[in-house]
């Protein structure tokens, strides 16, 4: 027979670090995916930073307390989390920028070319970014075609400058394959920008070993930086000669304090930076990493996969798979760390949910996401989600009237 | 004979915002036009924001506390203060960012034209974004011609796309008349866009009444946002209809949470919103900025100028003027809110100042710059830093070997 969750949490080697969270009293949280829970070491980190730094040394802080070394700081403590060797991660800016400037970085490596290639169904955000560089270069200098996952093998051909992917779907949870789309990409002399929102914190990423080119990445899901905490940016070593980025501000530079009128960009990926940095928001991240510390991703993966499991065997169990659509892969290999379920009434199905304290997300128009942050989430919490689901659909409290129509901002 | 410090901080009748700021003991601090000081309001505020609505009410905070519109609602708390009216400001990224998008969106409105009009010894961040928007775009699409300030009347032809001119300069504190500049510019048929960061907050600023087009500005220095805290962009309602800009992230998307696939503008200023906001940064701006509630900020440019005024009469006085060249104007009309003194060994006087508990500021690479925040700067400050800076000169403190040499960060 198969354990029970009791069983399984007091087996998570893992288990221990739900400590280092504040989790308010009676919430099942599986949110993480969009906005990590709160780590306890955050209010005090900024408590030292508003009282005491800014407070009182002022201006001094920015040497005093390394301030200014922030952007280089952080970026190392998310290296190791995503495969990277020092030197090539910053913190910076919002993923949104970054990738911005990253799409203007890879098309200038690759003049003679002009197409971004991407999938459908990817975050709209980074399509949107492309569409705005694109209407700024003209298409005779960059045009975007975006194609079914499936297909992608068909449309890579030489005439693709940059391969931009995101490793885990936000609404599906399905991870594509880094390793060989990245070498399917080389093999046409097309670089790769991966979009690790969904899966830096939660899985091991391997950028140096699969030769991606660049990444960029979030701070506020599995990082657990807070909302609207800094974005990253990977860029792969072996491009650091040549590249160059167009948001060329001032921290960027190679001299930011000698106020020379010409810029000269500071040697590798420092020059990927542009204005002052957020430094509350990146004191917050760093504090958040801080739970990281000593900690294997592997072990991380290995429990995000066996609460995925669990909630898919509970709802085989329970008897309500087959009124709800699973559409994240149960394949390990091709799975991010959230279980995605479509119903019709996942709007409904969300909103009971939350009153009945699990909280889940909508993403429209039919997609319930239950995301399993390894950091934090027990068994207990997956069994809950299982329980409260089936209590739902049981007593159709989804069909509530209240929850017939959704406000524009969910 | 002229009243002395303690006489007119009686008579200062906003003497009292002084209370509203944490200020270290002992200490001088004339850097608020570098990182303004920690408003009372601020840690509070943050506590709220971290403990009870990241960590209690996590995901929901987003429609709960109105996150989501933290950009709009900073922006409008913003706007009297620059002369706006409501719908034309937001608050969002760093001004390097900002800049990039406001600069695009100006060249976009102006496609038979190319060229960016500026001046020599701006603050660089602005020219070096200008040059990094002219190496991506091409020279057939844009050029940048920086010309001294007083050129400026020469150089503006009808070849100018668009004039970007900081209002208050980092160095000089010298202060271009904005009302003049702007209508000269579009006799020419070119568009002005303006850095507020050293006027914003310290001195009436009036956007709308000039008809300028676009303007950038600082959270961190004169509005007190605390250390990289968000900028702020203003576009004229005149132009909302037409213009677009470049990083068309989802949140200036105009449904941004139905994940369409294709980029819909926003209306109005909500389209110059790029990733998610850094809600940490945004939350102790808001906060930083109700100390401006039912201020008059022309009650606070009479008292800066006066501070102003106070300073050179004692420089005078004190009979250290000789030794210093005063290079910001001295008439009202043409000064920011600092005072600027140029000698061979600024680096050394500065750093002889601080360890006093005067702390001003060096920018290469000779000057030293006495900022006057008029919400929390006393007659007194301006005094001690008078009498400081003869102590200073006298001792030949400045000489100090220990100040030869400059660090690269400063």
């Amino acid at each position: 027979m198969s354990l029970d969750a009791k069983a399984l949490d007091g087996l998570d080697s893992v288990a221990a670090l739900r400590a280092q969270f504040l989790l308010p009293e009676g919430v099942t949280y599986l949110d993480g995916n969009s906005l990590g829970a709160l780590p306890r070491a955050v209010p005090d980190a900024l408590d030292e930073l508003v009282r005491r730094q800014w407070g009182e040394d002022l201006i001094a802080s920015w040497n005093r307390h390394d301030w200014i070394g922030l952007p280089e700081r952080v970026g190392e403590r998310i290296a190791p989390l995503i495969g990277a060797a020092p030197g090539q991660v910053l913190c910076c800016d919002s993923i949104s920028v970054n990738l911005f400037k990253l799409l203007a970085a890879a098309l200038a490596l690759r003049p003679e070319r002009r197409k971004i290639l991407t999938v459908q169904g990817d975050f709209p955000s980074d399509g949107y970014i492309a569409q705005g560089l694109a209407r700024l270069l003209g298409e005779q200098r960059c045009e975007i075609t975006a194609v079914q996952p499936i297909e992608l093998s068909a449309a890579l051909d030489d005439s693709v400058a940059v391969l931009l992917l995101t490793e885990v779907n936000y609404r599906t949870g399905e991870r594509l394959p880094m390793d060989d789309l990245t070498q399917r990409a080389h093999a046409v002399g097309a670089l790769s920008l991966w979009d690790l929102a969904h899966s830096a914190g939660a899985l091991p990423v391997e950028l140096d070993r699969c030769e991606v080119d660049m990444a960029v990445g979030c701070g506020y899901k599995y990082f657990n930086g807070g909302p609207g905490a800094p974005a990253f940016v990977y860029v792969n070593r072996s491009h650091h000669q040549a590249v160059e980025q167009p948001i060329s501000g001032w921290l960027g530079h190679g001299r930011p304090f000698d106020f020379s009128a010409a810029y000269e960009a500071a040697p590798g990926i420092l020059r990927f930076l542009a204005g002052t940095p957020p430094i509350l928001g990146m004191v917050a991240l760093d504090a958040a990493l801080t739970v990281f510390d000593g900690i294997s991703i592997q072990d991380l993966r290995r429990k995000s996969l066996a609460l995925g499991d669990f909630f898919i065997s509970h709802l085989q169990a329970l008897a309500i798979s087959s009124q709800l659509e699973c559409v994240t892969p149960q394949e390990h290999a091709r799975r991010g760390s959230q279980i995605s379920l479509r119903h019709d009434e996942a709007w409904g199905i969300s909103q009971a949910l939350i009153e009945r304290g699990v909280i889940v997300d909508f993403r429209a128009p039919d997609i319930v996401r239950f995301g399993f942050a390894p950091l934090y989430n027990s068994f207990a919490d997956v069994e809950r989600a299982a329980q409260e689901l089936q209590g739902v659909l049981k007593e159709g409290r989804h069909l509530d009237p209240r929850f017939q129509r959704r406000p524009a901002v969910t």
